[in-house]
């Protein structure tokens, strides 16, 4: 397997550590340079094993790296992608780990596409694997074990870019599915934004009293809620015609059991309900 | 600890074989009796060790049990109750373990007070601790360990009788709480009848071709829509008005969230995600 000399991790958190870890214990890497805003962050990556040196400057951190992996907020993104661009070893490959694709994709491409002094190679991609924790002292070296990871080239992604993008990710054990970033962004509103739109505003209208009879199954319907509410918030107002939408289908399907329930149409409800176990049941089926 | 010399459990499904387990593994009940409609079911419970007699037949089923614990889907519960207080010895218990409760205990209220020939003394329970499987091949004897029952006495019911019943789901581990079969409803409305609808539709709205992209999120919120529908309707039918009530409180909320996405909110969307991420903290400290 192709291993790396030095790889920079832009944004030491959950899905950074993890990288980090995933890359030493499978002996990828002989460097990871983990760049962060916090040194007392960088600090905790760096004690779990997930770095081998920290740094707070990105053009520090990314001046030997062959590999940029960009692990930060959505909104932060592009910009941190530019700033390594800016200082990467020439042909150096960039990725990052967002959540959204569309607006970042589009605007590194205008942007490296006017200035890119080093022919820095980027491709987006995203790794479905994070929960409701956060930060290093919650990341795990099997963390991509079996988990999508959700590539989004555009028309000018050079193939060879993408092969090692995604031998990158095959190598931490993700297995790798090819979108446009358009199609991307569909497909996350309806899998992933709007359940957690759905949990948090479960979570919200219940009432504090009801809570020491919660069970599994408001424990489990409510668990995303507990995910960072500014992370969120960029990836939702990124994404936020496309989690309208799948909340406007969502919204319409909750009136079809209100109808029922009104009406007491028990044909109605469970074939509501029918329908919902069926997709279940494939679900659990493919995975 | 009170043992018994006969239990009857009418209804082997998930509930009432764990019951049976725990009992006998607990060895808490010399004789535990499964009543069924199916003999293949019963078959199941009994090869299980959940049961050491079967019988198709309720009334002779109950004949000797000091307690009877009907386990039926809950449009069933209130006629097998009646059965069982028509066939028990003299002054025996009955509970159920249905998730509704306003319905089954006034229209048991009423119908022991008109005719209860053998004073059998009844007091209403829902062991929270369902889940998306059913059946008793997935009993397990530790189900009510640390799980909430709630016990509905009624104006009606002797303290002794809350008292023996309450001890008997204590004995299985579970944690009691008491309320009035009124409050019982409402509460269950929200903590777990509401989840149970929307995780059923955001299953349902979710198209079948990005089933491949679901990750631990879309999972989790979805999980106990796989519960089976019938059970279901008739749980939702029996509690509707509390659920429209619950229903409608949840889509206020979403439509707080469409309308900070639409404008773009981005103070009013993270203050929208915190509200649910309070909620969801304040219970993991409590659970």
């Amino acid at each position: 397997m192709k291993t790396w000399d030095t790889v920079a991790i832009v944004g030491v958190g959950l899905i950074g550590a993890s990288v980090g870890l995933a890359l030493r214990e499978r002996k990828l890497a002989r460097e990871v340079v983990g760049i962060g805003r916090r040194s007392s962050t960088l600090r905790v990556a760096r004690r779990r094993g997930a770095v081998t040196r920290t740094t707070l400057d990105l053009a520090d951190g990314v001046a030997h790296a062959e590999l940029t992996v960009v692990c930060t907020p959505v909104e932060q993104i592009a910009e941190h992608v530019r700033a390594a661009a800016g200082s990467c070893p020439r042909g150096a490959l960039i990725t990052d780990a967002g959540s959204t694709k569309s607006e970042i994709v589009s605007s590194l491409d205008e942007a490296l596409e006017r200035h890119n002094p080093r022919q820095a190679m980027y491709v987006g991609s995203h790794p479905m694997a994070g929960s409701e924790q956060s930060g290093p002292q919650n990341a795990r070296p099997d963390l991509f074990e079996g988990c999508v990871t959700i590539m989004t080239p555009s028309e000018k992604t050079p193939s060879k870019t993408y092969q090692s993008v995604s031998r990158f990710w095959r190598a931490l054990g993700a297995k790798v599915i090819r979108m446009v970033p358009r199609e991307h962004d569909l497909a996350v509103a309806q899998i992933s934004h709007l359940p957690h739109v759905v949990a948090a505003a479960l979570a919200a209208v219940t009432p504090a009293e009801r809570l020491p009879i919660a069970a599994g199954g408001w424990r489990d319907t409510t668990r995303i809620a507990e995910g960072m509410p500014l992370l969120w918030r960029q990836i939702l107002s990124q994404n936020r015609f496309n989690v309208l939408q799948a909340l406007e289908a969502f919204c319409q399907e909750l009136s079809e059991f209100r109808k029922a329930l009104t009406y007491d149409d028990h044909d109605r409800l469970e074939q509501l309900l029918s329908k919902g176990m069926e997709i279940r049941r494939q679900a659990r089926h493919r995975g």
